[in-house]
């Protein structure tokens, strides 16, 4: 952290000035806010956690989600800002409010954490439980890298890379606005995102300069990128991997499909600076092991800020602010 | 864990019977529950990790507490469990979620858990900022220890005993119930609880068999050793040192003011299992080190259950449901 404690490196943004606020606030009893993840050195490599909260009326609706579904994704959630700093997570703490005489629906929930949890290797170590009038949900995830990639590696002539497709989540999101059922593939990109842990591991592994999960919307976590890492980050929104249900939503809300997708969060794919030689080979590489796409979607250069291209026109994306 | 994963050696109780519900529906998913900590073995030592989830209208009363108190009892809520391990917290991750347009209640409220933090050596290291209907904060706290002091350790011989005192924090509700202010000191005991991290440390460099805080009341607390080291434990009430407020609080509810301390909870001090011939002259050392009370108040015996003494008979006291 820089002298001046507001100064954590975030991009613009009402959520984030917020977080700038609490920064200064706390002073030298914070440490490292603004970042995906905590990190403490520990003997043996460096531990890495994040914590996510998720409230019924804020974050997701009930009647969108089978309870299974809101423990997994709160768990996902979590652990894909772990996935993003490369680390493999070790387990969760999951407190958990529900409304009183909800019978079985605890169960349910932690069910969710539980499968989310074993997806990834983890376990669920523990957790806190009570009432609670909306279903409330935070976990806190614990894992360990030997060396966790942050946001603010990025350095003129990386390239930018993209795991899988976005906009899926957002699609979901558009049609229970509008009381339809979305198509099966963008309720699936909302109800059970998969945090990207291997493919985080593996672009860790073969020199990721920095890293961030696409939660907020493209548009914002490129942001983060560029303000840590005092640079300029420029997005061909053409290259974007458009996820299922994308293109009907955007029509609905009468935007571009790619500007849709990138002003979409919560896909929890994997935003990754390369070093600009990482080869086409290695990005085949990836795909075959993972099983999910890697897309080359832009660059970094010398400057501030962030330029969204659309046939070579930039674009105004507003971030995402979950759907409230 | 035992083979039935939902045998976790818990004492009764509803709240209690949900814990061993989720632990049943997680089976292998899940790792430890029911402790007061989840512990990571780690090279160098052991991690010690726990959340506490406070929820307004649950918990607390927003009228009752300034912001900063609100944060500074979260934060003490999830660092007393691993006092109660004899860890050294490192960190907590706050989540914190507030309603719209609350002006400056974030960083009021985070700046208690900063200052909770500051009190015992720990920083904030992250979180999570959300929009609630109702306050709404989980601290997950970290830390770590050589070897952590469970619940599970108490031998037929032990003696039990009690840092501070008890009773203060639910004087202060009992009040507040009736629309009265509490007296300072039994306020002081529910916003600003101490987590007794030195304490704690000291106990179980001093032999420490198991260790509780004491945050659902020491009747069922007492209960949690009894069940997981499967012993019987014997309190005498007369033993036990009273809060500030506590006979008047008391008085309005029309119970002996040692019955009312033992159904009270969050005050969040140690109980603690120590040898047999653990000597005077150390209990000596221990209240100069920390200027806090160490007081004997039972033993532990062969058998299973507890069994709550005043003057010589044996007391229902019922467990601490907070304030529902």
């Amino acid at each position: 952290m820089t002298a001046d404690a507001s100064d954590i490196g975030l991009g613009p943004g009402e959520e984030f000035d917020l977080i700038r606020r609490v920064a200064a606030r706390l002073g030298p009893s914070a440490r490292g806010l603004g970042d995906d993840c905590a990190t403490v050195p520990w003997p043996g490599g460096v531990l890495v956690l994040s914590s996510d909260m998720s409230i019924e009326g804020v974050h997701f609706q009930r009647e969108w989600l089978q309870p299974v579904e809101i423990g997994w994704r709160a768990a996902a959630a979590a652990m894909s800002d772990l996935a993003a700093a490369g680390a493999q997570p070790i387990g969760v703490l999951a407190s958990l409010g529900v409304p009183r005489n909800e019978g079985g629906l605890t169960e349910d929930i932690m069910a969710g954490v539980g499968e989310a949890c074993a997806a990834v290797g983890a376990v669920v170590l523990g957790g806190d439980l009570s009432r609670a009038d909306a279903i409330t949900i935070d976990v806190c995830a614990v894992g360990s890298a030997d060396d966790p990639v942050g946001r603010g590696g990025a350095r003129p002539g990386d390239s930018l890379w993209l795991t899988g497709q976005l906009g899926g989540a957002r699609a979901a999101l558009t049609m229970w606005q509008r009381h339809r059922e979305p198509e099966a593939g963008a309720r699936s990109a909302f109800a059970r995102p998969e945090p990207r842990v291997g493919a985080g591991r593996w672009l860790a592994a073969h020199g990721a300069r920095a890293m961030i999960d696409v939660s907020d919307g493209l548009a914002g976590d490129v942001g983060h990128i560029a303000a840590r890492s005092g640079v300029r980050a420029i997005v061909s929104l053409d290259l974007l991997p458009l996820g299922p249900g994308v293109d009907e939503a955007a029509a609905l809300v009468g935007q571009h499909p790619a500007v849709f997708a990138a002003a979409g969060g919560e896909d929890y794919q994997l935003l990754v600076a390369m070093p600009g030689d990482f080869p086409a080979a290695a990005a085949n590489t990836f795909r075959a092991e993972h099983e999910l796409a890697l897309t080359e979607i832009g660059r970094i250069e010398q400057g501030a800020g962030v330029e969204l291209l659309l046939d070579g026109v930039p674009q105004r994306v507003a971030g995402y602010d979950h759907f409230g």
